[in-house]
């Protein structure tokens, strides 16, 4: 690579006080809660003064099915932001905050690459406003609250064997995944085995990221169903009287944060990542804030786009009444590679023709995208190492489907990289011919969504579902649940459940494993193959490198 | 009671600028970091720039052993620092931050009371500037760290069995004390049996209050043993390599918070409370910057003085080279009468013979306050319900013991209600008398130190140690930490381990029921009697009645 790393471009940044950030979108300067020099949240009464105003045209950026390393999703939805802006749009970025726990084990980072960064990156992708931190807290406060309960006398009849809230913590790790807890005799509690999520996946980041309001907030909270009764009745949030406390514990944490990009334009960084395991998307409060003050609000969706853009797509904006205006699919070389079969090791090495088999991979998230009514243009986020060969397979396939392409350079040059695409977006969403729709109605049976996004977007031949999660659905619709959406629980490596197959895999069947109802988030989860809840670190977690130089700056974080 | 609650009072507080109040000991605005409109964090350059500045007074507030309520200490510290600020004193405060958890368990706050608080108090008593979260995150980094090693290989050849390094969380959740952990399978870890703490008993929490700065900090991190190998030898956060990732965490957290009172009085808020369980001081970082800054610096320590003031002058003094000047010692008629033998439920009763009876409590810190050379000076911390002959049981009795007695008003009146303490304060520091020195030389060992505590401030006869207890601190002594201070962990509610045992007792032992090694933060922790590290939450948690009101405002909380 010809260019200084992320993190020597993100600490030359020419930063700008956030309040004047702020002002390029009309936030005046007593709505700019300051946290540090260059972080801020944007003050409550504030946003819900912009309630009349009308929304500006929202284009959601996401991705082919990534390699391990990501495409560069972040990094483009930074540098597509800046090339609206360089090219005279009142625009804004809207972004998922980082998970702290994973900055720990691989390589992590989620505030783009390059010259498309978001800045202060070091905070952003540690504590933070402490957003993710409030959402720990509220999460344990609730489970605290559960298991009190049933030491002093359990005048609710919870059955300690069917308390389905498990405990969180934003850290990558596996001894916490299956626990047995209250050991030690009589003053500790009734023992029973439990476990730790990581935060993210937590039904509160969920629910933080859905929420319009502090009104709907606790709301939300109070539906949480921590568990069932002998009589398998639901127990709530609200049963145990604990929703007025999470939501005091949160009243900081919904109101967005504002930072910026290295060119300056106003990002807001708010809401929970990993669309593997969670709905993984901006939340609603920061998107619809940023629709009502600018007129193009660019957001991205997690991973690929049968994961971060389904959901996106079927559970955030059908929940918000959102309706994005066009989506842009960020395909690389490397991934397209990957998905033609070539092994992670040998992604360096020219290779036109698995370039050109890989395609078959984004041709089907082209399709799904389309599917949902929406414009779709692709950006091929270009690497140093790609050749002329593979750039044009890539443009060859995606002209052969009759989508545009535009080759990205904004890693490498910032927004003057991406200006090309940005002025096609601009014109699209003026265009006004999306049209969009979610994949299956609200009143599909649940059974029949978790196929219809299996067989649709994923393109199986069927889902496996065991009896007894075939039961827990029915007595859910029973319940009065069956009108959610689903959230699938899902590899990001493949369309299908199974890592192991790339490119666009046919002839394969989900198998789903378990199911969680997140009744205050409003969805149901359905946790397909192996995938983990809660990471573990590897063998060499990034951790061991990270540090602070003589000069007291981060090292090894990114 | 004829005031406004204290949320009232605080939410009609006139707050200044915080870059206004920080003007006030001459930080400049580049040095303030600003979260929030009303919380600041102090800028570690401008911390490092004031090493060569002489240090003002230190004035210690502490108390008698107190009520399950408080005596406030920290209203009288707040009220204190107000009052030397009204008589032309170039002041600040220096106070411990609240622990999130118990906010939610019994009624909480830590912010004063009355019209002697530190505000915002909402904000301090829950999330404030996130130090505790990240103390959080850099405590559960490592023990991930420890079960990933063993999990991968463990190359360090940790013993399983002998892992001391437990998890934290800041919340009451008695269910978390004892846990097995890594259940369910290989994926999962090697399953062993560990517990949580809550996270102001973290190592952690007292090597952020004890650290210098970020290089001490680091190599405080990496001297922590977290356990021993098959051969009993101690493995570090350093073998580990988690030292770097750990101070990465907790960069910002260094950084001291500054607020300010009602009056508008500068207070840094840094550092854990829990001195029962924790060494439980305002952080050296902070209480050394406004040494710096100001000419009398008014710091509290927890509970009463035989465990706050113990730790503070045996372990945070010696360690960070301060030589307090002089004492406060808090009483009220409420605590004293409960020494005296009076039942909780009827306190409210006038009985200035119990008060009488409860002196000798008073007599005895009294005591041993003076017994480190420092000058005392008595605060009666006046309730509304106290009689004119319960108030003269007091004065009586401080007076007849040689030491000054001022009934003070600060909670009705503000600093205004202390002034005559505060003038005397500021004479007696001036005078100079003071001629400190901790209770006991370093070079003495390991048992007979907590001995010269349990005799000399406690005045048990003894000390009851199983021969497991005594053969690990001889280990300890062998491995070269002998010269290390003790931190005892103790009932707050009698001079001995039993809560029961009001007054002065006489004729009691104290058990040692277990230590535990913090080599990071420099001290042995004797645990005696029941005390717990991980509290829990009580029948009716305060969390129920927490919750917003109709304005968005926080109600219940305190």
């Amino acid at each position: 690579m010809s260019q200084p790393s992320d993190i020597e471009i993100a600490r030359a940044a020419r930063k700008k006080p956030i309040t004047e950030i702020a002002d390029r979108l009309g936030i005046p300067e007593e709505a700019v809660l300051p946290y540090g020099r260059d972080k801020a949240k944007v003050d409550r009464d504030f946003i819900a003064s912009l309630a009349d105003r009308r929304r500006g045209k929202l284009v959601l950026v996401t991705a082919v099915t990534p390699t391990p390393a990501g495409e560069g999703k972040t990094t483009t939805t930074v540098g597509l932001g800046d090339g609206l802006a360089r090219i005279g749009e009142n625009v804004a970025i809207c972004l998922r905050e980082a998970s702290l726990g994973p900055c720990f084990g691989m390589k992590g980072g989620a505030a783009g690459g390059g010259h498309a960064q978001v800045v202060p990156m070091e905070e952003m992708n540690l504590h933070f406003t402490g957003d993710f931190h409030a959402i720990t807290s509220a999460h344990n406060l609730l489970a605290a609250m559960i298991d009190n309960h049933i030491h002093w006398g359990n005048a609710l009849d919870i059955d300690a064997r069917r308390v389905t809230w498990r405990r969180v913590m934003d850290m990558n790790d596996r001894a916490l995944r299956d626990v047995v807890v209250s050991l030690g005799g009589v003053g500790n509690g009734f023992p029973r085995q439990t476990g730790f999520d990581i935060t993210v996946a937590s039904e509160i980041m969920a629910i933080l990221c859905l929420a319009r309001d502090l009104d709907d907030l606790q709301a939300r909270l109070g539906r949480i169903i921590i568990g069932y009764t002998r009589d398998k009745a639901p127990v709530t949030a609200k049963d145990l009287k604990a929703d007025g406390a999470m939501v005091v514990l949160l009243r900081e944490a919904m109101q967005p944060n504002l930072v910026q990009t290295l060119e300056n334009t106003p990002a807001f960084v708010h809401g929970g990542p990993f669309a593997n395991i969670a709905h993984g998307c901006n939340s609603v409060v920061a998107t619809d804030t940023a629709l009502r003050l600018a007129d193009i609000v660019v957001t991205e969706a997690g991973f690929g786009a049968d994961l971060g853009a389904e959901k996106f797509l079927d559970i955030k904006c059908r929940k918000a009444g959102l309706s994005p205006d066009a989506a842009v699919l960020v395909a690389t070389v490397r991934s397209l590679k990957m998905s033609g079969g070539v092994d992670k090791a040998d992604l360096g090495a020219e290779d036109a023709k698995a370039v050109a088999r890989g395609c078959a991979n984004l041709g089907r998230h082209l399709e799904n995208l389309r599917g949902y009514g929406l414009p779709v243009l692709v950006a091929i986020n270009r690497f140093d190492g790609d050749t002329e060969a593979e750039l044009a397979a890539v443009r060859d396939y995606v002209e052969g489907q009759g989508a545009e392409v535009h080759l990205c350079t904004h890693w490498a040059d910032g927004g003057a990289g991406i200006e090309g695409l940005a002025r096609r977006v601009a014109e699209v969403v003026q265009a006004g011919d999306a049209d969009f729709a979610p994949i299956y109605p609200d009143d599909m049976g649940l059974v029949e969504k978790i196929e219809t996004v299996a067989r649709r977007i994923y393109r199986a031949e069927g889902v496996d579902m065991p009896a007894p999660v075939r039961a827990q659905l029915a007595d859910w619709e029973k319940a009065g649940f069956g009108d959610l959406p689903v959230c699938m629980a899902k590899t990001q490596y493949s369309f299908s459940a199974d890592p192991g197959l790339r490119g666009a895999p046919e002839g394969f069947r989900v198998p789903v494993r378990e199911v969680r109802l997140s009744a205050g988030a409003g969805f149901v989860v359905a946790i397909c193959g192996e995938i983990m809840t809660m990471p573990g670190l590897p063998r060499v977690p990034a951790a061991e490198a990270i540090g602070l130089n003589e000069a007291g700056e981060i090292e090894g974080l990114f």
